[in-house]
């Protein structure tokens, strides 16, 4: 859809650092991280949201979803994984095209979830963070 | 599993206050609700978390999770919905027996998620919105 974000980010429009990607999906890392190892899953197809998306293609997401969360979780070595999905301006959904969120987490972390204000992350951190994820396939 | 809150409220030998049930997966209202309409969906079957959870089923419960937002939506006339699933300890999943959580959201709730400290709702008003989303089917 025109002048959506993450279609522009599936169609390489915009760059991103990617961690996965096939015919129909794209995981990503957030450029606004809540913490290390922040990625979002989207479909490459324009939905707005969990309402918005066919029921075929929410199969296949959640399947291509536990396979992004294990890579994560291995090769960040994480100790648990917060997995969460917004719909609606009213939950906070910034960008409206359906995304998944990944954060692993740690026990040690000391994130709070939930007062997170998007602020700009250390992209040399991302593209490490990344390049280990993708290790984790 | 035995001494499993959810194995038991699956198996009925723990009361819930149901919303949608078939013969793998049970919707139910969480008794120490972050804000109104907040549900629970589970597999009967006892899995820790997504890493534990055969994809097969977990296609069929985010085909499943699709028409339990969508009766909450419908059901509470709710303006967004906040879906997430934590995932071990680190992440703050306090039943290790996967579980997705559906918060439906209003622009004026002034919700915080993240801030959740587990304290028991008001069972009438538990009862009453649990009413309101079965219609919502």
């Amino acid at each position: 859809m025109e002048d959506c974000v993450f279609c522009k980010i599936a169609a390489a429009e915009i760059p991103s650092v990617k961690v996965y990607e096939d015919d129909k999906f794209l995981a990503f890392m957030d450029i606004n991280p809540l913490g290390k190892g922040h990625c979002l899953l989207i479909p490459k197809d324009h939905h707005q949201d969990i309402f918005d998306m066919p029921e075929t293609l929410l199969r296949d997401l959640i399947a291509v979803s536990k396979r992004v969360a294990q890579a994560i979780k291995n090769g960040l070595n994480a100790e648990g994984m917060y997995i969460w999905q917004a719909n609606g301006r009213a939950a906070a959904q910034l960008i409206p095209h359906y995304h998944m969120h990944f954060l692993p987490r740690w026990k040690d972390d000391n994130l709070t979830i939930g007062t997170w204000e998007p602020v700009p992350g250390d992209m040399e951190e991302i593209q490490a963070a990344a390049k280990e994820i993708k290790k984790g396939f």
